[in-house]
């Protein structure tokens, strides 16, 4: 089995200062991953030419395939073009096809163009072009002494596009690529350490072409099982059969045997009992909304949210009653509890999630720390309250709060389901 | 003025194969970049110990700084100490201070401690511990011919937890290191080559330690001014005095003169009038909701929510009228405002954000295609309801009609100061 590796390149000054996340490497590794290419490396650099250049001939000498991400757009500090022209000794021509996309892009925009646009359709004149239907920037494709060479721009919409159409479909063309499998599974309720403890016999007894990897996620873990074989059918087989196993060993903890998150865990239980939900959110502030908002198909069992931030929405809307709040607080069994039983009637849902709790850094007491937070499941089986703590900065608290109440909602689901 | 360089180093096949994106390296350059040091390059490599030895070996020729994040874990795919121990020389010892911290977090949270727990507390006997408070894998700091070496655990909170307690004191300890400041502005409503050509002789005319960059954010665009030099005051002064230049050049399309995102531009502006917003959504399915409560603070002037993904949410509690609903449609311009004038009523709010609109990928028709989006703003002054075009797929979409959104009620916002 020949192994193909990649290399991945981001240029630019703001992924070195920190001013944007780079979110492009990771979803170029998952594309080139599941057709069989290993990421070994990935490099960001800044708007410099000569380390460009010297990342470009480094990362040759062990990878096959070379995709470089940023440094196409139209302003004085994208540096790329220059530098794929020296490294290819080449030089800039106007291509035509790539000039009628700019063109296209900006009638349908309807903004004026400008030279600085027509000039990105200039390309290294020894190039392959990838039209950019998304973007006015072009992909290039090179090759140079058994090496392929793409680059492509940095928005990540526009780096997507020429992904899936333009440079998937043409490296399995270029290679011949051994398969790889990935089999996933989401955990929760149990720390990484003693998940390790329980599975130790498990992953030394595993053939060396596949790998055990611990994942941690937002207070879950995800357990990835990793195969590569020249055979695939006999890979997926094998696979299969030892996924089986460690569903078997973990199944007191399992959310999902799939590479999903948690709410979408959550969603195929209720799509496929024909229930609905929606939720009731203090501290969350909308966010377990947002999670399963995002993904598509939602609305055929997502009714809607009520953000009680004040306790007038509390009470106005949720129907809270007054002397609870004054005597128990915001903060407690007894709010979390009418919040939950008050939007299911309101929203006329099955089921609701109902946060309350005390996210940082300010507000907290001796009593109600910091992290402090209340969540209640409201469905047929009646309303059941929980009181949680989470210790960390006011994003990941929120974060937490948000995936912890959607695993309380599936296991809800489930002992419904064992009933 | 002698520079300091940095590289970061990150270890994980999670981040090669895309499972996990890479926040670590953005928070590092970020806290880096405020104390003067340069981030050359960053590195991912998997949890492979002959690809760490390397980058340590290649990054210690330009850089003098290290930091490694990643690999440190309990389970047996972690892989930094070894490669550390041979790197450095070195063997394994246990290290008081950080077992009992192992032990404290363990009574704290109340779980059996195991063995494998235990070893987290074992490092190689050269490097200078620093005690992670957040979590069992110690930091190490490390010197070897002029450069330091930082090894980190890769979990985000318990890494930045160290870069602040620890390893930021201490590097401003070991060099002498130059000043760096930043100015960053936001712009919206131009386009970043018709923003280029306006600020060409601008650019042209900066001083060589002084540059502007061009950072695309959720169709905004951030200038960011960066200069070096070793005399602060001086550069301080010459640096504002350019930043006046440049706001003065884009005031029609800026949004903050700060490295704030709109959510907190709009949050000041309502803080400093004392007045109180709530939000419709139905498209945007909390976002707004959850941008603005993700920062401390917001309950000062924040209300909360109708999420009214299904039409009965929008009839039942934002008193949207039925004949209305029916007759032109929930992604029209009548039912939006109807949703902001009824969240303004029932939330009992000063201001209303109201959204409603196609995200795709299903749900549109030849009149009102995907990212077809209508917001409105409810507010003093009335209600202005607005037809939108996103063009991306759903969570772009939802992320930047949140966005175009908070952009709306600050123009409004505007319009009434101007008024």
């Amino acid at each position: 089995m020949k192994e193909v590796n990649a290399s991945i390149i981001t240029i630019g000054d703001e992924l070195l200062i920190g001013q944007t996340i780079d979110t492009n490497s990771a979803f170029i590794g998952t594309e080139l991953n599941k057709i069989g290419i290993w990421v070994k490396k990935r490099i960001a650099i800044g708007d410099v030419k000569e380390d460009i250049l010297e990342a470009l001939t480094e990362q040759s000498k062990t990878s096959q395939v070379i995709i470089i991400t940023g440094g196409l757009g139209p302003t004085a500090d994208d540096i790329t073009k220059p530098a794929l022209c020296t490294y290819f000794d080449s030089n800039l021509i106007l291509n035509e096809e790539a000039l009628q996309n700019v063109k296209d892009i900006f009638t349908r925009l309807n903004r004026p163009i400008i030279d600085r646009n027509l000039k990105q359709a200039e390309v290294p004149h020894n190039c392959t072009v990838l039209i950019n239907t998304r973007g006015t920037a072009p992909g290039m494709w090179f090759q140079k002494e058994g090496v392929v060479y793409i680059s492509l721009p940095g928005v990540p919409h526009e780096m997507k596009g020429l992904i899936e159409t333009s440079v998937l479909p043409k490296l399995k063309e270029s290679f011949e690529l051994p398969p790889i499998l990935h089999k996933t599974l989401l955990l929760a309720g149990k720390g990484e350490s003693e998940m390790a403890e329980l599975l130790t016999p498990f992953e030394a007894a595993l053939p060396t072409h596949i790998k055990l990897a611990y994942l941690p996620s937002y207070g879950m873990i995800r357990l990835r099982l990793t195969g590569k074989s020249d055979n695939k059918a006999q890979l997926e087989e094998e696979l299969t059969k030892l996924f089986n196993q460690l569903k078997d060993m973990v199944k007191e903890w399992m959310v999902i045997d799939e590479d999903l998150p948690i709410e979408q865990a959550v969603s195929k239980i209720l799509k496929s009992r024909g229930k609905t939900l929606g939720t009731a959110e203090s501290c969350t502030g909308g966010k377990i909304a947002h999670l399963i908002t995002t993904h598509s198909g939602s609305s055929q069992f997502f009714i809607g949210t009520v953000v009680s931030y004040a306790n007038e929405v509390k009470t106005d809307i949720l129907d809270v009653q007054e002397d609870i709040l004054n005597a128990y607080g915001a903060v407690s069994e007894e709010t979390v509890s009418q919040m939950a039983i008050g939007a299911k009637k309101v929203l006329k849902t099955d089921y609701v999630i109902a946060t309350s709790g005390i996210m940082g850094p300010e507000g907290g007491t001796a009593e109600k720390p910091v992290g402090t937070v209340w969540i209640a499941i409201a469905g047929p089986q009646g309303v059941k309250a929980s009181k949680h703590h989470f210790r960390f900065d006011r994003k990941r608290n929120i974060d937490l709060a948000s995936v912890t109440a959607l695993n309380l909602l599936r296991k809800y689901l489930q002992a419904e389901e064992l009933n």
